[in-house]
C-alpha cells in the first residue's frame, strides 16, 4: 500500500507540474505557439493539469498537494487519507515525499519539453516563472495572507464535493482550480500547493538552464507556509461546517 | 435547521463574492497577474465563483441569491426552499440575512487578498467595480430592464434543471452564470443577485480602502429591485411552464 | 401535447436567441462591458445559449432548430420527434412555428436588453450582426457549402449522443456548438439553424432600431437552405452509420 | 466487425480533423470571423474536435489516433481494442487505414469550408498550418522529444479514465486534449497523433490550393514517430502503474 500511494502521488504530481509549468512556458517563453495567450489560458492550463494528474492517482485519493493532505489530516470527519490508507505520520510523509519528488521530475520534463524556448528566452525572471510563483507586489505578510485564503478555499470546497450528487469526477477539482486561479491568482500566482512551488524551485536550482538567474529563495517559504496554513484552516472549517 | 440554513448560505455566498470580486480585481486592478485578462475571464471567474459556493451550501439548497429564494417562493410547483426547509417568511429572512452577511464578509476577504493592488490602483471607480456593479451607460429604466431580463433567465432556467437527467451537479448553474454574464452582462455588469451587489457595496462603504471614492448609492436600488422582479418573473414563468 | 411542444420549443428558442444575440451585442456594440471580448467569447456565449434553451425544452426534445427537426425526420432510426410526439407533418409545422416565433421574441428581448448600446452604436452592419449572420467573404455557393457542412456536423454528432454513456445532459450539445462555432464559424458566422437566423432577421426588419440599415435579405436564403440541407445530410448519415 | 471499426474510426477522425483544422483556419486565415482569436481558442477548438469525433466512433472505442491504438496494443492490462475487437495486426491495420483516410477527407472538407479564405490568404506557411504541424523552433531531436512527452501524457492519462467513477463520457478526453495543447503545444503544435498530421499533409500535397507552398516533408516524420513512441511509452507506463 505504501508503494501504491507513493507511485500514485508521484505520477499525479509529476503530470500536474509538467502541464502546469508547461502552460506558463507556452504563454511566457519566447517564440512559442502560445505566447501572449493571456491569464485565462494559464488558469485553464493549470486546472486541466490538475485534471490530468487526478486521473492517474485514484489509488492515493489524488491529494497531489501537501495542503490537501494536511487539510484531510486535521478534519475530524475524515477517517482515512484514502480508502485503506490510515491517517498516520508515516503515510503523511510518504505523501509529502512523493508529491515533492513528482513535482521535481515534472518540472524537469517541462524544461526538456521547452528546452529550445528556455534557450531563446532572455529574461531570467520569466524562466523562473515557469517553475515557481513570485508576488506581483512583494509584501510578505499580504502575500502570505493571499496564499492562506486561496488555499483555504481549495481545501474547504473540496471537502464539500461529497455533499452533492454529481458525475464530474476529476473535473470538479479541476474547475475549482481554474476558478481560484482566475479569482485569487492576481497577487501571488496561486501556489496553493507547497510541493508545486518548492519542488520546481529545487529543480530550477539544479537544472542546467542556460542564462538562469537565482531561484528567489527569499520568497520560497511563503508558498509553503501559506498553503499549509490555508489547508489546516480549510480542513478545520470543513470539519465544523459539514 | 435554521442555523444549518444560515451557515450554508453564509459560507456559500461568502465564497461566491470572494471569488467573484476576486476575478474582477485580478482583471482590473493595477499590477496583478491577470490584468487585461478580458471579459471572458471575468465571466468564467464569476461562474466558477458560483460553482465554489454551491458545493458548500447543499444543506440550504444553495440559493446564494435573494432572487432565487424569491423565485422559489412564488413558484407553486416548489413546496420547500430546500429539503426540510419550509417556505415561510421566517426562513426567507434567514436566507436573506445569511446571503447579505456572507456577501459582506466575502467582499472583505477579497479586499484583504488584493490589499496591495487596491493600494496601487489609482482610479476610485475601478476599486468600486471590484465590489459592485455599475451601468456602462446610465439609464435607470433600461438598466433595470436588463437586470430583470437577465435574472428572469437565471431563475427560469434553474427551475428547469430537474426536468432533464444529468450528472453536472453544481456545474449546471455555474455554466448558466457564465452564459448569462457573457450574453447579458454588457449593459449593467449582471448583478442578477441583490446580495451580491448590496453586500459588497456596504462593505465598500465601511472598509478602510485607500483613496476610495463614493459607493454610488444612487444606482444601488437597481441591482436590488431588478433581480427581485426578475426572480419573481422567473419563478412564476417556471411554475406556468414546467 | 401540441401545446406542450409549442411552448417548450418557443421558450427554448427564445432563450437561445436572447443569449446568443446577447453575446454578439456584448462583444460588438459600442460601450458594453464585453466589447472586444473576441471570437472565443462569442463561441462560448452561443454554446451556453443552447445550454440555457435546452434546459427548458425537455418536453419537446429540445430541437430549437428546424435543421434538427428535419434531421430527425429523415433518420429512419428515430421513431418520434420526442417521447410521445409522432413524426408527422403537423408536428413538424408546430416545431417550425414555435422555433421561428421564439427566435423573433428572443431577438426582441435582446434588443431591449441592449437598447442604449444599439443607440450608441453607429455602424448599421454591426447592429444587424447582433440579429443575423453575414458572410465574411460573400460567395453564395461557398457560403452555402460551409453552412451545409457545419450543420451536417451538428446533426450527425447529436445523433451519436445516445451511443455512449454519459451524464453531460444539455452540456453535450452546448459544447458541440462551441466547437462548431470555433472551428467552422469563420466564413459565415455559423447560422446552422434557419430559425436562429430568419427569426431575428424578421425582428430586425420590424423593430424600431435607431439608425438601422437594411436586413440583407439577399443573403437570407443561405442560412435557411444550407442548414436544412445539412440537417438532412446529418440525419441520413446518422441513420446509415449508427 | 471490420467494417464497423473502419467506418467508426473513419468518420470520427474525419470530424476530428475537419474541426481541428477548422479552428486553425478560423484563427489564422485572412478575413475570417475568428481571426486573431488566439491560442486558447485553438486549444478549445482541437479539444472539442476530439469531443465531436468520439461521439460518432463508440463502436471502435474511439481511438482516432494510431498512437492510442499502439498504446492499447502494448498495454498488457488491455485485452481488446474495443469490445469484441481483438488485438490483432489485422485490426490494427484497419484502425490505421481508417484514421489516415478519415484525416485526409476531414482536411479536404476543412479546405472546402474555408475555400475563399485560403484564396484570400497570402502566406503559404499559414495555409499549411491549417493542415499540419510545424516546429516553432526547428530542432529535430528536441521537437521529437516534445511530441513523445505530450503523447505519453495523452495515452497514459486516457488509460486512467477507468479508475475513477465519472459521467463525463467523451468530455474527459476532450478536456485532456485542451490541457495538453495549452501546456505542451508551444514548441511543436502538439500533433500527438500521426494520422492527424500525416493525413492532412498528404491532402495538402494533393489538393488544388491556390498559392500553396511545399508540404514540409522534411519535418513530416517527427509528428509520426514522436507520437508512436509516446503512445508506446504511455501504454507501457499505464500497464505498469494501474
Amino acid at each position: 500500500m505504501s508503494l501504491t500511494v507513493f507511485t500514485a502521488e508521484f505520477f499525479g504530481t509529476m503530470l500536474l507540474v509538467l502541464l502546469g509549468g508547461g502552460v506558463v512556458a507556452n504563454v511566457l517563453l519566447d517564440k512559442t505557439n502560445g505566447r501572449g495567450g493571456g491569464p485565462l489560458m494559464i488558469n485553464f492550463g493549470w486546472g486541466l493539469a490538475v485534471f490530468a494528474g487526478v486521473w492517474v492517482s485514484a489509488a492515493s485519493g489524488a491529494h497531489l498537494n501537501p495542503a490537501v493532505t494536511v487539510g484531510l489530516w486535521v478534519n475530524p470527519d475524515v477517517s482515512e487519507f484514502a480508502p485503506g490508507v490510515a491517517k498516520t505520520l508515516g503515510f503523511a510523509l510518504i505523501y509529502f515525499a512523493a508529491q515533492l519528488l513528482g513535482a521535481m521530475v515534472g518540472a524537469a520534463l517541462c524544461f526538456l519539453s521547452y528546452k529550445k524556448h528556455f534557450d531563446a528566452e532572455e529574461d531570467p525572471g520569466t524562466k523562473l516563472a515557469v517553475f515557481s510563483t513570485a508576488p506581483a507586489i512583494k509584501a510578505p505578510g499580504w502575500n502570505l495572507l493571499t496564499e492562506v485564503i486561496a488555499t483555504f478555499v481549495l481545501v474547504f470546497v473540496i471537502s464539500g464535493f461529497g455533499t452533492t450528487p454529481h458525475g464530474l469526477g476529476p473535473l470538479a477539482v479541476a474547475l475549482l482550480v481554474v476558478g481560484i486561479g482566475a479569482s485569487l491568482g492576481g497577487p501571488t500566482g496561486y501556489a496553493i500547493n507547497p510541493a508545486r512551488d518548492l519542488g520546481p524551485r529545487i529543480a530550477h536550482a539544479l537544472l542546467p538552464i542556460r542564462g538562469k538567474g537565482g531561484s528567489n529563495w527569499s520568497y520560497a517559504w511563503i508558498p509553503v507556509v501559506g498553503p499549509l496554513l490555508g489547508g489546516v484552516a480549510g480542513g478545520l472549517g470543513a470539519g465544523a461546517l459539514f
